[in-house]
């Protein structure tokens, strides 16, 4: 039999697989491990996408214009002005991070991001045979120093704003500078924004280095459809057109997606539900003796000192309660907990309790 | 204004863009410029679509699994058995295009394809900072013995079969021999595959550098979904899984798509009425003195020698019939006219017999 890996770049094969979060098949599970929405969607998507079904012989639009135009509607507001010229739509905002990825960081020069965040920046620095700098958050979950140094081999910054796990925010201040200190582009991440007080587009005006990535997986309740975007400078989303696959977003999720971010009536609903049962969350959590940071994402970050959280992950499991176990060595490990249903919560709430009743395993 | 394009990649701004065909808003456009199927899917893809929007809030499964097995049932005959550890689903096949070529194709290194064919290649191989190696057909569209040439920087071989523009076919013998030759791995592009006699899954089996890639773009009448596969040995899906985006199909493509797939009795009439048009224009355009390769795709590859076929291209234009115009020099230029509905073809073989008496501009 022949080897067959001597064919790949040396790189690949020695790279550790991403692992997307489980995805149990069965419906029974309260699926609270990967931060989706625990609501459906705008029933506008649907519609919008039954009627997309119509053409589907056809090619779609490769630069999904129709999105582009709802979109730069919505981010508009009376500070700043956005265009759909500076809107590059993608398969999923890891599209995005991708295609940003390929057209910045080139071998043996290197990636920037914080830790603990997500794992993938890693991943796409390696699938380009690129060095990947992880600089710790401070205690504060804040940038530290190390951050804002630049060096000749530094091309890009991921910046996940609010970032996962600890759900912190970066202010804007923070990100002016960060885009001054360093001499390259500088994304801000904001899968979970909807959820947070603030967003930083308005920041690309001000440094046309900064851009920011959004998908609609989380607070519009479409990650099944997969459906991001980037909002950057038009020179820049001139080039980044050369690098995304041609036809990079589908006739559906371009249908779909045009739907879902214009009925904001919708989405401020959702976001005010999710938010208020993250509340209730933090303050019950925290009266369990966990831990829980002010969250500004559509999850809560729980640790304890006390006893390990590691079996209560696997208990929670057993009982089909799905949460994210993660363990950021010397950061220390916990419970990313995704904000359920009242019904979800109420459930993991009362099973946790009767949890620590026990003693520590 | 500070100059943004300095921080991209140097090979990324030098890079011409790839242009897909033209997509028209218009509707009263007829439309043989693009390969699309002039008529619409199985009625079991949209009924497929509607179910699926029932839990877009969650992620898609990252592998694809239903349509996996689907094709697994599809591809498998009494000669050879394809198992679904052996398909890779992606966002169109240009997705498999992309990510076998940043699998196996380095800095530096070189990525073969014959000339004329599909572009993008080429595109591919300069995103990876890589080189390309156009080496032209022979007269009969076979394989000239420059393709089958070994060398240390050949790391990935491209071979669309059937190939646009020619529709022409290699035979299998070449093939295998080709495989053999070159040491790296042998994609064989089959896009347009369900319009021809044969296909090379059976090959996979018999020599493992070489795979398959498939759309469901052309004869499955999906171009607006971006549904495509490769299929390889398992071990090389193994690795691939590393390089291709987590969730890199959607929910509502992977549910069409496996409805698609599944419903063999639909493909085989669609493509037999576009496969007897096709034989029809081969005919006609034949009569009206173009030289028409027998052709087995869903288009015809029409040149002439006695006037320039650049201002019919122009003319059947500005009567709202777009076909595509090809100039592949030093190999000549020529319209690639896709199979239409009879009446689409009816009215562009009338213009086209008007245009000929007029002389030549």
């Amino acid at each position: 039999m022949t080897n067959l890996h001597k064919y790949f770049r040396a790189e690949i094969v020695s790279m550790p697989p991403y692992k997307p979060g489980e995805q149990p098949g069965a419906a029974k599970v309260i699926k609270l491990n990967t931060n989706e929405s625990p609501y459906p969607p705008s029933t506008k998507v649907k519609d919008a996408i039954v009627q997309a079904t119509e053409r589907l012989e056809r090619y779609p639009d490769p630069l999904g214009t129709s999105f582009r135009l709802a979109a730069s509607k919505v981010l508009s507001t009376k500070a700043v002005s956005v265009s759909p010229d500076q809107i590059l739509c993608g398969n999923g905002s890891d599209d995005i991070l991708t295609i940003l990825t390929r057209a910045f960081v080139g071998v043996g020069e290197v990636l920037r991001l914080p830790f603990p965040s997500y794992i993938l920046y890693r991943t796409l620095a390696q699938l380009q045979g690129a060095a990947f700098e992880e600089i710790p958050f401070n205690a504060a979950f804040g940038l530290a120093p190390e951050f804002y140094v630049s060096h000749d081999k530094l091309k890009l910054v991921f910046l996940p704003n609010p970032n996962s796990p600890s759900g912190s925010v970066i202010p804007h201040d923070a990100i002016l500078d960060l885009a001054r200190s360093v001499d390259c582009p500088v994304v801000v991440d904001e899968a979970y924004v909807d959820f947070a007080p603030s967003n930083c587009i308005e920041l690309i005006a001000r440094d046309p280095r900064i851009m920011v990535t959004r998908t609609l997986s989380k607070s519009y309740a479409l990650a099944g459809l997969r459906f991001g975007y980037l909002v950057a400078h038009e020179s820049i989303i001139d080039v980044l057109r050369k690098v995304k696959d041609s036809y990079n977003t589908d006739a559906i999720s371009i249908a779909g997606a045009t739907a879902a971010i214009t009925d904001q009536v919708w989405l401020r609903e959702n976001v005010a539900k999710i938010c208020a049962t993250r509340a209730r969350m933090t303050v019950e959590l925290r009266a369990m003796g966990f831990d829980v940071r002010e969250s500004h994402a559509n999850f809560v970050w729980c640790t304890r000192n006390d006893r390990p959280v590691a079996p209560l992950y696997e208990q929670l499991k057993s009982r089909g309660i799905l949460v994210r176990y993660m363990n950021y060595q010397p950061w220390g490990d916990g419970l990313r907990i995704s904000v359920g249903t009242d019904a979800e919560i109420d459930a993991t709430l009362l099973i946790l309790k009767d949890l620590l009743k026990e003693p520590a395993k």
